[in-house]
């Protein structure tokens, strides 16, 4: 059974229930859980009808799962809805326990709920996110990929205002993305020589050139470089086929050179067709995903909030540390 | 009953056979077609089991509906998958004389199947399409829009570089394809006080101008002034998000700011969920709907090309013509 780290996230947004209910949903043999996080933890898994052995952060973790209580928060620091700086610290605390659990063998793969960036970078001046501060940690390169069941989208820029998007993206950049998805998806996926789409950048691909040459300076350059190192590469692909396409089968991952390029067919997807969209860390020795939502304080504590990404997320992590294909 | 003319494309392309299945389909009480084209049309329209009277381009349009021979092509010159000169010359004529019919008032709406704009361009030097040819002929100013049944999409930019969309969509041109679409959600589609949405230009539009100022500099104006007139207006929004919220019902229309960004999630939704997509173009002073689809020449004469996209062209254009709510 895999043992699966998981950093609890702000003690004030959905991260907590979320991840109390996909647990409980999932049952005991889906994973191990090792849950980093408050004290206070305990009564929300209790509430969604799941029950772990409670252990203080410097003990051995039992097989089976446990809640590692890093924090012993007072009611005031970890209402729903109102961030405190004292959970923002405490946000951190979870993420370093759990990456600490991570990295020196204890358990096999992260899943991270979602903190609040402010809140974090409060105790962590500079803090911008999950993934910059695990690349920070682990030397890696990374590069985010959204995964649903049918298709799996990794970015190539990300936060970019469009207008720098034709600068930014150089042949170098696509090829290290193409590279890290290709790898990702035969190591940690189970998917032998998979088969890498590539975006075009411009629409129709261009159409020859008629509108835009960035094809042919900077995609095509990318795949030849690919394909070399034996990648099955393609493209450069129009934007408005390449996604169906892939959905039917005919790509294991597709490559975006911007972020909506790349989120508005997958969030439509997950949203229309409930094909639960993870976010994914690749390029770091760990295995790291993520649910696709933010800590969502306006849904806070009511019980409402839907456990479908984070049911996907934890599924997903389990698989990728046992390098099976996701079902 | 709606007086359809429909010209019939390119007859070396899939429009002649998919136009006759999709009226084999829909059934006679749908419109009455008057479909434009050469004489053959007839042996493919009783293949799918149409029939419709026949007549010479001057003669008066009967009622119900009729085949209007423009042309009586040489069989060499309407070979499935092998365009001809003389086929150029023939789709050109097709589309005048389908064109002239809703002009003098005897038909009420343009359907049309799609051209080789290579070929026709032989005949008509600098031709590059339906759409430019219309607003030629019209004086309008045109806007194209991809409608299916869940999700409508107006474009502020087409066949542009993507490096050119940040200089090119002003407030005055994104303000005029919100005045157009919100009109003609009103007049033609029979939706009183339409909500129209408009894209954000960056990833999360902008996070409040820490990556771009597009929302702010270009998207804001426009909404402002669109609403000073009394448009539904709203945005600048997240483009991966919101056409999962048009699909939801929140807006009767969104307005993407260049090309993919509006086709990736339009030609998504036609390929997965099969919501037929048809290409509207609004701004005219005549309705005019066309497949999503093109000549199509390795699949012509094979009797396997869907029909959908044409048989939803068909009941769009008829429904505007009536200024009726699609179903």
């Amino acid at each position: 059974m895999i043992r699966l780290a998981i950093s609890l996230g702000d003690p004030s947004g959905i991260g907590p229930e979320v991840t109390a209910r996909a647990l409980a949903r999932l049952g005991r043999r889906a994973c191990a859980p090792y849950l980093f996080g408050d004290r206070s933890f305990a009564a929300t898994a209790a509430r969604a009808g799941l029950r772990l052995p409670r252990v203080a952060p410097g003990e051995p973790l039992p097989a089976g799962g446990a809640l590692v209580e890093v924090t012993r928060l007072a009611a005031a620091d970890r209402r729903p809805g109102r961030p405190s700086p004292e959970g923002g610290r405490a946000q951190l605390a979870y993420l370093t326990a759990a990456f600490a659990a991570v990295q020196d063998g204890r358990c096999q793969a992260l899943c991270t709920a979602p903190v609040s960036k402010a809140q974090v970078a409060l105790a962590l001046p500079g803090f911008v996110g999950h993934t910059e501060w695990l690349e920070e940690r682990t030397g890696g390169r990374s590069v985010m990929m959204l995964a649903s069941e049918r298709l799996r989208v990794a970015l190539v820029t990300n936060h970019l205002q469009l207008a720098r998007v034709p600068a930014e993206v150089a042949p170098e950049a696509i090829l290290e993305v193409v590279e890290i998805t290709a790898r990702a998806l035969a190591r940690q996926f189970g998917i032998p020589r998979p088969r890498v789409a590539v975006c075009a950048m411009n629409p129709h691909a261009g159409d020859g050139g008629a509108f835009g040459d960035e094809e042919r300076r900077l995609v095509e350059p990318a795949l030849a470089a690919a394909r070399a190192r034996g990648i099955r590469a393609s493209g450069p692909w129009p934007a408005d086929s390449v996604f169906f396409r892939a959905v039917a089968g005919e790509f294991d991952a597709v490559v975006a050179l911007y972020h909506d390029q790349g989120l508005i067919p997958v969030k439509l997807l997950d949203a229309v067709n409930g094909e639960s969209a993870v976010n994914v860390t690749l390029g770091l020795p760990i295995v790291r995903t993520s649910p696709d939502h933010g800590v969502a304080y306006d849904r806070a504590g009511k019980g409402e909030a839907s456990a479908d990404s984070m049911v996907a997320a934890i599924r997903l992590a389990v698989r990728m540390a046992g390098g099976r294909k996701p079902a």
